[in-house]
């Protein structure tokens, strides 16, 4: 199978917005963390399932390049997809685009890892994983 | 016409909870926002208008019970609806329901006001809000 | 004793402000409840506490009013105090006020549970509370 | 002079938390930036100056590592510095430490560029800030 991937939709509300009449470097993290929740779910990591096992993809590292402003009432898409398999770490990358213009404003990649809590111990990916989606166990392409 | 109302979906994501394992209080006002925005784009408000314009309605006031917790990973419906109309400030209800098991959590009144940005300058509101939905004209029901 | 009170500083950062060039009604909240926790903290409820007990003081109303816009950069005062002591629910009453201008900016008022997690049960009062602070048992005044 | 640096003080608060028990990585952005600004302040940016001139530092990237999570109630400290100094782009470098067990939790380095909203447009950066922060301008050392 092709490493998995997806597609959210964004409305940039006021409360994404600041003063400097752009979209707050923070808020586009909302952004990807709701691609990323649905990315999660496509490989088989619930929600609802988290809050009861309390096994957690926890979010190790984060690069994010800021390249255009989105403004308020704009429409977003984020796309997000796995890009690579390590033992113990997952990387995925994710890109926001704007359709009305074309505009590519935010890309992003994320490390993470799956740790059982309340201990905090991070765990071995399942070895299905990467039977599942061989091309992110290749290293990743800058 | 009736008055406007709208009804917007939400799943609960980990930023929306706090440690207590519940969705934290201030997080539905988010969820209200989106609910508000659609609603005001309902009543001809375009959030893009807006940053153009800088008519920007505005929250005076904010009432809200918080009933029942959601959690990570909850399916929630937000209703909104224009409640009341009078000479300068607009109310606007709302409630978050949670259809998988029929509660509803949290009940929220807000009274707003249309200013005139940068100067913070409250306007009339239009007067043909009130031709077109008399309903909201008539005080408001407990 | 009289009834317990608190006062905290705030700095309006970026990210509490949004395109309309004021403070975002949702970060007036934030404000409050970095207030709310101190005052808890006066009345015996430490944050630290409560992540090891799972008791926890639940927002169950919040009634905010907001009068004046604060600005970016903005230093405010928030003043909080117990303000009313029921069998299972406490009030508390906030004002945020900018002391450059003496403006009063936002008024609250909060009505708290405290609620033992994760089961969700709403616990009595402690006795010593009455006793402790006999003016917050009266009712309280507009 | 040595290159401008700061430290803040941050206490975790219920909203900076989600259900897996501890801090929300988007929460520590925040804190950075608390601090980001002060560093700005010491170096001549000033928020309410800012406000009127419409010149922003604008971040255009950011790296942050996650080694360690922060729970309910820590105090956390967190230090800043000016890193480099380039055309039209400067660095900065931030870590969160926790005194009470000297663990430091987080790492992070953010890129800025100074613009002029709201066109947008990037400037360069004020010639005086090499002459004051030589040890700046050299190639920072990972």
């Amino acid at each position: 199978m092709p490493a998995p991937s997806i597609e959210t939709a964004e409305e940039v509300m006021f409360y994404d917005t600041d003063c400097g009449g752009v979209v707050h470097n923070i808020a586009y993290l909302r952004f990807i963390e709701k691609a990323r929740t649905k990315l999660a779910a496509v490989m088989g990591m619930e929600l609802r399932e988290m809050a009861a096992t309390q096994l957690f993809p926890v979010v190790v590292r984060t690069e994010i390049d800021y390249r255009r402003p989105a403004l308020l009432g704009d429409h977003l898409i984020v796309r997000g997809a796995l890009e690579l398999l390590q033992r113990a770490r997952f990387g995925m990358q994710f890109e926001i685009v704007r359709p009305a213009d074309g505009e590519r404003l935010v890309l992003c990649r994320q490390s993470l890892a799956l740790v059982q809590m309340p201990e905090g111990r991070p765990q071995r990916l399942p070895e299905m994983w990467a039977a599942q989606w061989p091309d992110a166990t290749a290293p990743a392409k800058s």
